[in-house]
């Protein structure tokens, strides 16, 4: 397998590290900054140091743009001129509505990958970035099926758990989840420099709690610039949010409400505990589905999307078409008996057969 | 030398673990809760585990009450009232303008260690816990001055750096750098419960970055409820600030202002990397001071204070009183010769003689 990697970064480094080393890929990359590409190079991130990106992408089957959300629109448009009709094009940027609205072409699936943080430069990529990350994927109604799977698999390789979701969803998603986090790490860290006793010259000691709550603020303004106002509806909406909740904490307090703010405490332990236990939700008790679709583009998008909406999450899945190219089964495999039945009366709900397997 | 811990969770376990491994101490311990005085045995965190405090306390050098805020003005007092003349007494509370006030004794000096994070109990404590922590002093104008270089002495040999500080200051502080990022925790934790796609059941996946922000949410309400009522006015003047700070930044991206979205963010990273600099700064260009001081209570407090008032951090400190005992010298240790030069017109301005050594 041939994979280019347009954007050699933290990200796009990282992704030809994994590629090379758990799938044994070959690997080509390009890059604006030409010390950025031999970085790449010399870390052992691509094997060929492309000089266009035209040449990167030259027989390649899947293609990653990895560059700031606002570069994206034409970096991808670039990269789908330049790649052949068999090639995956997808972008790892943070928000996902501009680009996805900017794309309809069939190979392009967009996509997020919720991993590094306060690190950038390809100096921090490692093999193992993306080991149980979920990697989000927004295909559409014109995202080709094979393509997508293949996607899907590739990204699996990589030791990613690949998510399916619409665009708006990720925004307001990442707005709660990354964004707002990433602007209370910022205020945080200016309230500091202005805590009691502070000044120019003199800051406060911090503790574990305040370094852990920091760690990434004043993250690259040239990644993150882009990310705030490419998202600004949805993170606006996640600063309000946030001030109604601080104003109900602030009246407790206020009023020494004892009982209200251990509830508040409380829940939080509780709502910390149900989302960890998601996250290492694991694939172990695998079942599989399969689902005999129409071959056309759309229809692995159009389960995907369901089950992602419903918070059912693809352990793997693949897609066999059958001779004639007009019909095929999609094979899902589901973690989880109730799961698994659930997924099953959401895609019959779409009007597809499912078979147990 | 030997140490008396008034209650056995994550920071008196480890305070009695640390004694033991860096000093060679003989730890006593007690506990309300029968089971964790017999983890803490059990853990080697205590030599003895005492029926009472009085027990725990008879013959002790130093004695640490590590008990939530709420109950430390009662256990502080029967401590005080259990232990020798010679023994220093002191607290581990997160807040101090509470306990200090409601002690004059000269034997007592508040204190609290900037470590421990989102665990707690005895299970999770280690000897290295405060290995490079700030622990904050609050020595008032009755704290002995002898009494204070034994506990200063004993918290640097068990790895921490103690800062001295005014118990209001110290609130401030915390309420900014510890409290808020809690509070924080808190509601980014509860509007992740409520993201797009969410619900009782279901919780949106999350990336390094969130789950740095709320490592500490839902911290254990026995410890926490007493510290958000007991430092109420200073965390919601903090609150409020946030809040006003939020509300710029909102008005930033409503406007879609590139420029200064970026010296926002550009600006959290510098103060970000000040704050870290100022954290790792290290004891290496060590610069001694000697000042002459009549031997009463109060004076090494008074210039501790003044220093920690200019952000003036003490690296080592001795006290040395003269046989007749009505005078002494006091040893300081300071890092780097501004530093030092600082500290002398400090120290001079107090009305102090001042010696290079």
């Amino acid at each position: 397998v041939r994979i280019a990697v347009i954007g050699l970064g933290l990200i796009g480094g990282s992704i030809g590290l994994a590629a090379r080393e758990r799938l044994d890929a070959e690997t080509t990359g390009w890059d604006l900054d030409p010390s950025a590409l031999a970085a790449a190079g010399a870390r052992g991130a691509i094997d060929m140091q492309s000089r266009s990106i035209a040449q990167a992408v030259d027989g390649a089957d899947a293609a990653f743009v990895a560059a700031p959300v606002g570069a994206l629109p034409e970096l991808v448009a670039e990269v789908l001129r330049r790649a052949s009709a068999a090639c995956v094009v997808t972008d790892v940027g943070s928000t996902k509505r501009v680009i996805v609205a900017a794309q309809d072409d069939q190979r392009f699936v967009g996509g997020h990958p919720l991993a590094g943080a306060e690190t950038s430069g390809i100096g921090h990529a490692r093999a193992d970035l993306f080991a149980g990350a979920t990697w989000y994927l927004t295909p559409t109604p014109t995202t080709s099926g094979i393509l997508y799977e293949r996607l899907y698999r590739l990204l699996s390789s990589l030791g990613a758990r690949p998510v399916a979701i619409d665009a708006a969803d990720h925004d307001a998603i990442l707005a709660v989840v990354s964004h707002l986090p990433h602007v209370l790490a910022n205020v945080l860290i200016d309230q500091a420099s202005t805590a009691p006793g502070a000044d120019g010259e003199r800051l406060p000691a911090t503790g574990p709690s305040f370094r852990d709550a920091t760690r990434v603020a004043g993250a690259n303004s040239a990644i993150w610039t882009d990310i705030y106002l490419s998202n600004r509806d949805a993170l606006i909406a996640a600063i309000d949010a946030t001030v109604d909740r601080l104003g109900s904490v602030r009246s407790a307090l206020a009023r020494g409400d004892e009982a209200e703010i251990t509830r508040w405490n409380n829940d939080a332990a509780a709502t910390r505990r149900r989302l960890a236990a998601a996250e290492l939700a694991s694939g172990a008790d695998l079942h599989e589905l399969r689902v005999a679709v129409p071959n056309r583009p759309g229809v692995v998008a159009q389960i995907a999307l369901e089950l992602g909406r419903a918070g059912v999450n693809i352990a793997d899945l693949a897609l066999h078409p059958a001779p004639s190219m007009t019909e095929g089964v999609v094979a899902l495999w589901l973690a989880g008996a109730d799961t698994t039945t659930r997924a099953e009366r959401l895609i019959v709900g779409l009007g597809f057969e499912v078979f147990r397997a």
